[in-house]
């Protein structure tokens, strides 16, 4: 079998925990290094970088932070050193008076989330929704 | 980089303001007539077509229509008028008790909605599910 | 037109209904035998298969079982006789609790649900997210 490559479309918070579960089993699976993961965020699901707890620490561990977010962006960048890319909209982070500046160091971001969907799929990646 | 070709999939009403903006920041990335983009409707998304506002005005704009939806079917016209394909699949109208001799011109009924979104995506289409 | 190849990716109880209507106008569309079809359950969906209603019949129709849950799992059987698969992620499996040995013949459990999805689109078969 060829190398698998998979996108993750999230466009909506309540999914964090779900697509980051799906990554980690399907890494267990397949064997860390053995697949191109991406993972593109558009629409409210950018939200999650720009809580001020995220601020507070710029690494999700702000002081008074407990929350739930601070832990999924912790999750997302042990997965980003393990090789997964973390994809965010611009309009997105825009409509959400998100500054770019405030964001963790792991996320990339492009113009329109869209765009970098339709392209990953040309490239042969397989599109998940979880 | 080739021409992108984007499916978008729509199955509930409350989704469409999300697929509109989506389309409207994709093309602006992309540049209108850069891309083949088509919009697949089915399930109780199709009840958008049906409402009483619609009927009597056939465009969206009953005389007594000040709703949301008329003005969602605006957007869709307008960006019908760019090249975007707005197709629903004839199974959904009829489970909604849609007269399709009551449905915006600009509006391409199919016999089933997943026979489109499977054929569009055997060409080549990126399925993107907002 | 080549044989249609269609992937259903479920990963909530509450879509069970949607995706089956879905299958059966689609084959009702193309014809019984003229396309491959696989439904892959990952996350909560699968939750389905393991009710004290299919434990105590093993096959949807337990004694005490008037429930809706059962009536689907009976509709699934009846469409994998015509020739559409059933997946179920192990993953997801465990973590509901839901023992292999009582589930209904006609599912096929594989390691994880992603990897199954990503290799069937791969493969070239569509994704729809119902």
């Amino acid at each position: 079998m060829n190398r698998l490559k998979v996108l993750f479309h999230v466009n909506e918070s309540g999914r964090w925990q779900r697509v980051l579960v799906n990554i980690s089993n399907f890494l267990n699976d397949v064997g860390q290094g053995n697949a191109d993961i991406e993972v593109v965020a558009n629409g409210e699901a950018v939200s999650i970088f720009g809580n001020r707890c995220l601020l507070a620490g710029g690494d999700g561990q702000g002081a008074s932070c407990g929350t739930a977010n601070g832990s999924l962006v912790e999750q997302m960048k042990k997965l980003s050193e393990m090789g997964v890319n973390f994809v965010a909209c611009r309009n997105a982070l825009k409509g959400q008076s998100i500054d770019e500046d405030s964001l963790p160091n792991f996320l990339i971001v492009v113009p329109a989330g869209i765009t970098e969907i339709a392209t990953k799929q040309a490239e042969g990646y397989a599109y998940i929704k979880p």
